[in-house]
C-alpha cells in the first residue's frame, strides 16, 4: 500500500488526557481514534492488526473443533434476568427502548449461547459442542484509563462449551489451555496459564493467561524452572519461596503481568439457569456442563504495544505487523528513485508480501525514519538515489542498529 | 465439513411468530436462530453465507479505493447532539450509564466518521476520500417483522466519501453506483439503480438499489428497454406510460422490489455540523461535499432467500452460498459406501471445493433429500452402494430435476 494514499497521518503528541503507552503511541501512529474513554475506532493499520489476531485465534480455535457463528450484540432483558446479571452484575448496560422494552449490549454472550445449544444439543450424541464467535463486547465501566487494554467496547473472541461430564469438561480444558498458549505464541508474546479465582459463581479455580509486562495490573508469582504461576490474589507464596509444584527446586518470582485471556468452569449454573439438560445414554437428562474462553483480541493489541515498544515507537510481532516491510522511498521526486521504488513496491505486493510504501513526497528523511519507528513494521527498505544508482537496497530491522547495503536482486532471492 | 458434526440440525416447522419467509426458512435450515423480533444469531451455516456477502462487499469497496476501518459502535451522545439527530431520528437508541453519562449504539457513523476526517484531512490534497467499514448497526424499530430483512441489530457495510467539489462527488457517486450494480450481480441478484427521495435532510435525489421480489416493501417503476427506475413514492408516472428518460420507446412496469443499498448525497450538513474545512489550492477554507454508501449485509442475505426460494426451501446462488456441493451419503454405515464417501470428500476438501459431506446415520434417504432441498446447496453428490459399487456418483442441481450418473473420475476431472 502507499502511504501517500493511507488516509491517516502519525502525530508527534498524543493527546493529553490520554495516559496509557499503548493507547498513546496507537493514536501517534494514526492505528486508533479515540471516541471516548474506554471506546476507540480502529483505522486501516489498526484494522489490519486486529485481522492478524483474529485469523490466528480463529485457526487455534477451529483447529480444537470450534464452530464459528456470531451471535446478536442487542439482547433482550429476559435471559439477563433468568441468569440474575441483569441485578447482579455492575457492568451490564440498560438499554429503554421506545416501546418500553428493556435491552441490554452484550459483555458476555452466556445468556444468549445457552439457549442456542438447548435448542440442538439434547442428546449425549450432540455433545462436547463448542461453539465461538469474534465480536464486540460491551462493559459500563466506572473508569477506563488503559487505553485498548480495557474498554467500554472492545473485540472478544469468546468460545462456550457443553459437556457431559466433568472428566470431559477437564479434558477440553487442558486442549484449550494448549490451544491458548499456542496463539500466545503465534502472537509473539510469551503467556503463562495462571491459576486465578473462578469469580463470583464458583469457587473452582480458573485460568487467567498472563503476558509479563510492567503495564500489567496484576501481579503475579512464577516459577522460574516450571511452568506453575498463580495470581497474588489466590496464594500466600510470596517472591523467593519455593515452588511447590516443582520437581525441579524453582523459586517463585514476583511480576507484573496482563491478563490476555481466561478460562473459566461454569460448572452447570447456565444449564440450571435456563432448565437446559440433555438426555444421557441411559435416557436420563442431566445439566450439561459448560466451560467459557476469552481471549481480548482489542486487548492483546495493546499488550503487544507494551510488551514490544521502545523510546522511539512501537514494535510489532512479525506475525501481527500491519505490514512486515516499510519501503521508504528518500528521494520520491527523483525520475529513477520513483520508477525504482514503484516498481519494487509492485514486485513485492505481487509476490504477495505485505508491504508499506513510504512514497510520500515533501517529506524529510528525519520525518520518514522517525514515521516508521512509530509505526513498528519489521522489516525496514530505504532506497535513495545512491542506492538506486547501485541498484542495491538497504535493509533495517526495526529493533536493530545495523544497515545493511545489498542488492536489490539479491534481496528479491532472499525472500524466496 | 462434515454435517454429522455440524452443530445446528433443520427443523420441520418455523416458529409461528414468525412471518417472513426468509427467517422462516433460515430458521428451519439452522442458518439462524431468534433472539427477538428483528435480532438473529446467524449460525455456522449463516455465518457463512454473510462471510461470502461481505468478501463481495469488501472487494468491490477497495476496487473504488474505500479504506476499511472499524468504527466504534458505543458512541457518546455529545456528536449526535451536534447534528441534531439525538432529538430529530427516532430509531437512535438511548443508553444512561452507570456514571450518568448518555451513549448511543450506531444507526449510521455519520457522528463517528466526520472528526476522524476533520483529524487527517484537512488539505485538499487529502482528498477525496473514502473510508468504510463492515459492522453491526442497531435501530429502535417500533415493529419488526420483515425477519432478517429488517432488524434492530443488522450488518452494514457503510461507506462514507468526503469530496473538494461537487463535481468529484457526482464522479465518484457515479463510480460507487456501478461498484453496487457489481456487488449485486457477483450476489446473483439482479438490482436496479432507482431513483428516490433524499430523505430528511436534502432535496436532492437519492438511489436505492432494488432487487425485484415479491417480499418487497417498495413499489418501483421501471422501464422495459432503458435503465431507468424510480420509487412510486416521488413519482407521478404509471404503469403502461411511455418512458421519459428512453431512447427505445420503452414502457413503464410496476414492480414490488427490496432496497439492498443506498446512496445518499449528504452535501455539507455534516462538514457543516462538526465545522470541518479544509484547506483548498487556494488557502481558502471550504467544507467538504459527504456521501454515505450504504449496504445491507444481512438484509441482502435476507433478500436472496425471498427472490431464489421454492416451495421445498432456500436456493442459494452458488457466489453467496455456505457450501458449494453437498455430498450425500445414502448407506453410511456401510463400509465400502463410508469409505468413499470420506475419501471423496477429503478429495474435494483439499482442492479447495466448499463441500458438506452428510454422514449422518440413521437418516433416511427421504430426510437428507428434504434436508438437502431446504439448506439449498447449489449442487448435489448422491452417493450409496450401488454408485459406490459402480464408481460412480450421481449429481443433481438444486434448481434442476434431472439426475446425472457419472464415474468419479470423470466428476472429478469436470471439477478440472
Amino acid at each position: 500500500m502507499r502511504q501517500s494514499q493511507l488516509f491517516t497521518k502519525t502525530r508527534r503528541e498524543a493527546p493529553s488526557d490520554e495516559t496509557s503507552k499503548n493507547a498513546q503511541l496507537l493514536i501517534r501512529g494514526g492505528y486508533v481514534h479515540k471516541e471516548m474513554a474506554g471506546v476507540y475506532s480502529y483505522l486501516p493499520l489498526g484494522r489490519r492488526v486486529l485481522e492478524k489476531i483474529e485469523r490466528i485465534v480463529r485457526e487455534e480455535m477451529d483447529a480444537i473443533g470450534g464452530q464459528e457463528i456470531r451471535m446478536a450484540t442487542l439482547h433482550p432483558s429476559e435471559p439477563w434476568k433468568q441468569t440474575g446479571a441483569w441485578e447482579n452484575v455492575d457492568v451490564v448496560f440498560k438499554i429503554m427502548s421506545r416501546t418500553e422494552k428493556e435491552y441490554t449490549v452484550g459483555q458476555s454472550e452466556e445468556e444468549i449461547v445457552t439457549p442456542i445449544a438447548q435448542e440442538y444439543a439434547l442428546s449425549y450424541k450432540d455433545l462436547p459442542l463448542a461453539v465461538y464467535q469474534i465480536g464486540q463486547k460491551y462493559r459500563d465501566e466506572l473508569r477506563a484509563k488503559s487505553g485498548v487494554m480495557r474498554g467500554r467496547e472492545f473485540t472478544m473472541k469468546d468460545m462456550y462449551s457443553f459437556h457431559e461430564t466433568q472428566e470431559d469438561f477437564d479434558r477440553f480444558y487442558a486442549v484449550a489451555k494448549e490451544a491458548y498458549l499456542k496463539v500466545y505464541e503465534r502472537c509473539g508474546l510469551t503467556a503463562k496459564a495462571t491459576e486465578a479465582s473462578g469469580g463470583s459463581f464458583t469457587k473452582k479455580l480458573s485460568y487467567e493467561f498472563m503476558v509479563l509486562t510492567d503495564a500489567g495490573e496484576d501481579d503475579i508469582l512464577y516459577c522460574d524452572k516450571c511452568p506453575y504461576c498463580a495470581n497474588v490474589e489466590i496464594t500466600k507464596e510470596k517472591e523467593g519461596d519455593a515452588c511447590t509444584r516443582c520437581t525441579k527446586s524453582g523459586k517463585l518470582t514476583r511480576a507484573k503481568a496482563s491478563e490476555v485471556g481466561n478460562i473459566f468452569d461454569l460448572g452447570t449454573k447456565y444449564s440450571h439457569d435456563f432448565n437446559y439438560t440433555f438426555r444421557d445414554a441411559e435416557g436420563n437428562q442431566q445439566y450439561p456442563i459448560m466451560g467459557c474462553f476469552g481471549i481480548g483480541v482489542t486487548r492483546l493489541m495493546g499488550v503487544a504495544v507494551e510488551a514490544f515498544a521502545d523510546e522511539k515507537g512501537i514494535v510489532w510481532p512479525e506475525s501481527v505487523a500491519p505490514f512486515a516491510y516499510h519501503l521508504i522511498s528518500l528521494a520520491p521526486d527523483d525520475g529513477p528513485v520513483r520508477a525504482f521504488g514503484d516498481e519494487l513496491h509492485e514486485t513485492l505486493a505481487k509476490r504477495g508480501v505485505e508491504i508499506l510504501y513510504d512514497d510520500r513526497k515533501g517529506v524529510s528523511a528525519g520525518e520518514k525514519f522517525a514515521d516508521s519507528d512509530l509505526l513498528g513494521i519489521p522489516h525496514r527498505i530505504v532506497i535513495s538515489k545512491k542506492t538506486v544508482a547501485d541498484g542495491n537496497v538497504e535493509i533495517k530491522e526495526r529493533t536493530g542498529a545495523e544497515m545493511r547495503i545489498i542488492a536489490k536482486t539479491d534481496f528479491l532471492s532472499s525472500l524466496g
